[in-house]
């Protein structure tokens, strides 16, 4: 397992450059916010919780570019780069969260810009360890839901890759394997940018946990076959009614409940987003060259024919079994009740 | 709209090579039994009517191989052909149907072998006229349910090049659009072999009806959506309790039903097998690397990794709305009235 995104002793940024991925493992070594949003935006880093890390970098990042500026411009400084960087994606909850958080500090100081740095550098650190830190909670409360033997489904990558370290929906199947249950995985590939086929597959080949790839249309039968035991996939924003995940969660769901299959979403709270309801949230509609042309290389439409692409859907709380936080397992109900 | 498969005046086999679409558009002519057998296997023909047809004509050419053998040996090759034929692919009904079909001329007459192919010749020159009759017949029954405006969705490839021509899943919007009403597709792109973004698309935009392609995970946020109105998919078998159809139909019907969108399957007779249920029929296992290799272009799992593909899924009649034969359209309960 190595981290996903870090924070070097130089300050910089250090990331996996996950579009090359599975066949190649080369690292973006970044000092320029700008350049960590373009990172985001192109997906070099990906998964909500590593978005999060990210733009919290990225603002640390700008601290450092606009520390000896008078107050003033190094408040209008910060609130474009802020803009810039929020702009990246619109539907992970962690991106705005992560913001927001470096916000106050840069806030709350802005009387002394050249201390600022070394604040907000101390709190990505806290940020990035923080993230761990839930990360390996939410595989402590969710192994207990894995029995010896399961095979669990995940949808796209909400692993180590996809955090700063160790994962949300594949925790509770590394926690599960740390005590010394049998558990091995089932990932779809997750077009358009196969995620699952490249990246929760190199991660769990990489860590030895058992893995194949199926196409995204193919759990339905694996489940109508008892092929798959249980699902657990990540969540960009939990809303107070449903699920916002990558694109094909909510197909994936239907499936789980039509077979009686136990559907899991591994939500660090981060990720709540309790005051809104679905209707509040912007569904990313993404380049229609990444469903037309798989990873750049294959043409595989004919040329003239338009594509959508959606990044996320909606699976509405009905279709979700439990919610695994750092805090515990809960329905969807007992959720709006602690958190709300 | 290019006949997928045809008999040519010289007694050789004509077909669309399908792999290469949407790119290219080359024909295969073919004289040997065999090599039809190669071509179903690897999806040069695909499509369960025109499987039905190209396993009919790879039996003509086989009368031709063979017809100046002793009647004993004569029957005794063909049987091994016809094997050989049948083996190709384990879930389509028409690939059954078809050769035993042509097995009842070769079988009735086997006292005189020369004249066999004659008739085995006439016969397979009726079979691709009636192909193309029941799509028409389909087309009508089925441009009743659609209204003026409507968006219909589509998995895989059921159109023209599944068939002779004019297809079955698409044959009610081209009858549809022949009566004036404004009818467009979304097509799923239907992983591994990519039928639904190479050859729905193909032949959609070769025929001005307006065509868009999205990724297999995003068609139920697209119901969800209100972007879709009905769905109509085919099948390569129908039993007395479900549909099989390409992998990921059932998904798409459980969205359908999730969503209160009415969900066809266009089937010809041909592939009715109402004497069997779902635990009859086997369910083709292709090569992993049509999942791990996009059209053997590009990899995109990690070295090592497994991967699995089903080909095709069930579909249980409680997700089924209505199924379009060349008589009629029925609900399951009427389909199995009317023809068990």
């Amino acid at each position: 397992m190595i981290p996903s995104i870090e924070w070097t002793k130089d300050n910089k940024v250090k990331m996996i450059d996950q579009t090359i991925l599975p066949h190649e493992l080369k690292f973006l070594i970044i000092d320029d916010y700008r350049d960590v949003a373009t990172a985001i935006k192109v997906m070099n880093v990906r998964g909500a919780p590593a978005i999060g890390v990210a733009a919290a970098m990225a603002m640390a990042l700008a601290t450092l570019e606009y520390k000896n500026l008078s107050k003033e411009k190094f408040l209008e400084s910060m609130t474009q780069a802020a803009n810039q960087i929020r702009s990246t994606r619109p539907t992970a909850s962690n991106l705005f969260w992560a913001i927001d958080r470096i916000w106050k500090i840069v806030n709350s100081l802005y009387d002394d810009p050249t201390s600022i740095s070394e604040l907000v550098i101390e709190e990505i650190k806290l940020m990035a360890q923080e993230d761990i830190n839930v990360n390996k909670s939410i595989g402590k409360h969710g192994a207990e839901l894995l029995d010896d033997g399961d095979v669990v489904h995940t949808h796209c990558n909400a692993g180590s890759l996809a955090t700063v370290q160790y994962g949300t929906a594949l925790a509770p199947i590394r926690a599960a394997i740390e005590t010394g249950k049998q558990i091995s995985v089932i990932a779809d590939e997750t077009r358009p940018r196969l995620q699952g086929a490249r990246l929760t597959a190199y991660e769990c080949h990489y860590d030895n946990i058992p893995v194949k790839v199926i196409s995204d249309n193919s759990s339905g039968l694996l489940m109508m076959l008892g092929k798959i035991n249980k699902i657990i996939v990540g969540t960009d924003r939990v809303t107070s009614d449903a699920v916002f995940n990558k694109i094909g969660t909510y197909m994936v769901a239907l499936a789980a409940k039509d077979n009686n299959i136990p559907f899991y979403v591994a939500a660090p709270t981060s990720t709540l987003s309790l005051h809104e309801t679905k209707e509040d949230v912007t569904i990313e509609q993404r380049n229609a060259e990444e469903v037309s042309n798989v990873l750049g290389k294959v043409q595989i439409t004919p040329d003239g024919v338009e594509c959508l692409n959606y990044a996320f859907d909606i699976t509405p709380f009905r279709l979700v079994t439990g919610i695994i936080t750092e805090d515990g397992v809960f329905t969807p109900e007992e959720l709006l009740r602690k958190y709300k």
